[in-house]
């Protein structure tokens, strides 16, 4: 039994990293999808889908489940979406989701959908974290030791702080110069 | 004498179905060109191009004039949307349009355009009628028949509330994951 | 019962027509769907969308079945062709094709496909119908008639013999300056 | 030393006139990368690149300095528009911006960015002066003018209201059909 | 010290796993990276971005090093090659590779990369491979025994054989109907 | 008078040179349409677009007429491809070319094309000279002095002699790894 858990682990953190202990008591591989993965240097989406690879392998290396941590670019179509994941991630028979959208993509596909209700408490922890960093308040008991130290290697805390400037793009997600 | 007429049709519903008889007595033949083609299961664009064309063709069957339903994707260039327009549907004379960008566009490539009180209308009543349907409010009178058939065939109230729960997809139209 | 049958239809000539001809039997709805939608102005592919749709909706007007005519645009991705084809078509429950690739993708999807030996003369003789307009033989009684009217009226035969001019564009299909 | 000094242009204006007159000092070339190079017709970037190349290349002849005039179309992804910058570009030495996101992906690949407080003014007069325009307010004094003659000269003026009405788009850049 | 090294692995053979052996004495973590990604069921690359990555991961498993196996799409540029493999990819310090494109365009970005004669040896190996898989021929004991796994659990010798047919499609890649 | 001229100029060379001479004597001003604009490090493009505008612009600078080098990136789509090069560049009133393509599509976009012997022998002269420059054989009398700087500056011989290496990349002009 393979499941798929799709984020966009913008960082990666601990809230994701419970519902992946979780996820791993019920399968016995575990594809995490790396959602965005074309997407960095927003305030949404600070980090590059090779950053989050690190962050995520390196965490659940701590969990005894044979994993595979997939970058997933978004597509401006829904209609083809699930076709997209498929293609990109080793086969898997049920996926995990809170997000609306995704349920229904994959239950018109005929995919067996699990939600939780942890879900929407990550969500909240993602951007509440972000905040934190962008405020310089405390953010690193909020994840895993290892994305700790990619943030850290990379300079995301700078990174995030610049692109977060007021009006710094006019509020697109990519360069669009003033 | 060819018209071309375009809208979204999410879904097709009787303003347009009014406009499309106005239409007929003008012209020889219809385009219906059926805007935003690739986009579905999103709160604004619920419906794929396929169910679209269904529900059009269906209904316009009721007037007597040859029609032609032609999906037609957006691009994400203004500058090169008439030609590509142009490319995708049988050679027309005459656009039918209100929208002040297709207007423009239309006229700069030296193209003929007619307008007509009755356009904003429908598109007040696309948006009202998406809402009912969100709200499970009567919506069945305010189409043609065959709409109603479409939309029950593939479960489109469904999906459009369940794309359109608050906060489905951080306000985005295309997956997203949270 | 809908069937899909898919070609480029460059042109829609007299071996695709006994093909529709033959499914008309067997489906209560057909689904042609004009693929390769956005190339035109090529040795292969010399026709644009808008054309080819006329061509084929004039000339099916002979046969008494409900015909839908799409345009399917080519993705750089075979993994999500199908479901491609699905949100631009009307819902089908069978497709034709002798094409091997569609074959294997329509199979690994789960939709049921039909061959047919006629298949194969038809590419043939697109081929050979475009090698007779380019060298001025003729090529009027292998298309119905609305498909003469639609070349003459856009000056196709100039058009395709131009672009067809030795080293055209260097063996591109598109646009590529010399 | 060449510099390189990035806007959008929508319209050049005399802001980015005093700029290009002050990094003129310090560079012996300038190239102006002309930003959102495919959008147009849109309030926020009413003209075509072609149209802005030729407000930039004509106002800049006024300077005693080799100028590039370069269309920078957007793309999706940051990390990689350093690289897609520097392929389009004549090789520089020094970029100029006030943008945050903009500075950052220059630094993270090493790249030497200057900034002045003169960047800031300049978008503020870019919204002032498309405002002026849209309300038939005085705009001319606030151009070189070069650029008052394109504006005119392509009916730059009636576009921009035309494109600016109320829910002319439903708040899109491009044509998105009602 | 971290590598990279970058091949279709259409499929994943003994050759790239002799090279990875190799490589794996002289960094502490290794990216493989999957290229090609998007690209399936065609005669040079028949398997799923996803499909290899499981080929590589269970593989790899054998080795004594941390393993990252990271599909990387095509890009229609050249010149942007490098930052989108930066931006997909877990930092490296070396790229192992004897395509000469890929050389030359890691050595204009300032990335060391390490050269063998082995890497030719592999390209034979991986036509070869096909080849063998097309005709019947044994194969097995030229790839590692999970990838026969994975080949067989999908079906991958028919699809093979199917999509390699004489004239499948016009010798086009991609899905371009007949 | 304005005209547009376009070619890949890969690289200018006096060939090209002497029609931006003659074209000079019937215009005001001229536009460079450098074409395949996206293309680079292959063996037909050797060169990015921002090292062709560098070529163009400094050998143009002997003429006495205003010129305007604007890259023009390759569409997938021919019909919309007149729109795309009207909306990169200043408005002309005739396009100089040969290629039957070209001709084709402005033609029927309505747009006055001049054709000139010259531009065959062009054509000869740029294969001839990448041969000259892989082969080591003399090549700087055959282009404008700037344009030797150009190439040396970039090491642009070597860049061209690894990308031609056969087999370099299976015979594809962008990166797909062996």
């Amino acid at each position: 039994m393979r499941g798929f858990y799709i984020g966009r682990f913008q960082p990666y953190h601990n809230g994701h990293h419970r519902m992946v202990e979780e996820i791993a008591d019920e399968v016995d591989e575990l594809v995490l999808g790396i959602g965005s993965a074309g997407d960095s240097h927003s305030p949404r989406n600070p980090f590059t889908a090779g950053e989050r690879i690190m962050m995520v392998t390196k965490s659940v290396e701590a969990f005894d489940v044979t994993t595979y941590a997939v970058p997933i670019e978004d597509l401006e179509r829904n209609s083809v979406w699930v076709s997209h994941v498929q293609s990109m991630s080793p086969a898997f028979d049920v996926a995990y989701s809170n997000n609306p959208l995704v349920i229904q993509l994959f239950k018109e596909a005929g995919v067996e959908v699990r939600q939780s209700p942890m879900f929407n408490r990550d969500v909240l922890e993602g951007t509440e974290l972000r905040d934190r960093m962008i405020h310089d308040e405390d953010w690193r008991n909020l994840v895993p030791d290892p994305v700790v130290d990619v943030i850290e290697e990379i300079g995301g805390i700078e990174r995030l702080q610049r692109v977060s400037q007021t009006d710094a793009n006019g509020g697109r997600d990519n360069v669009s110069p003033s």
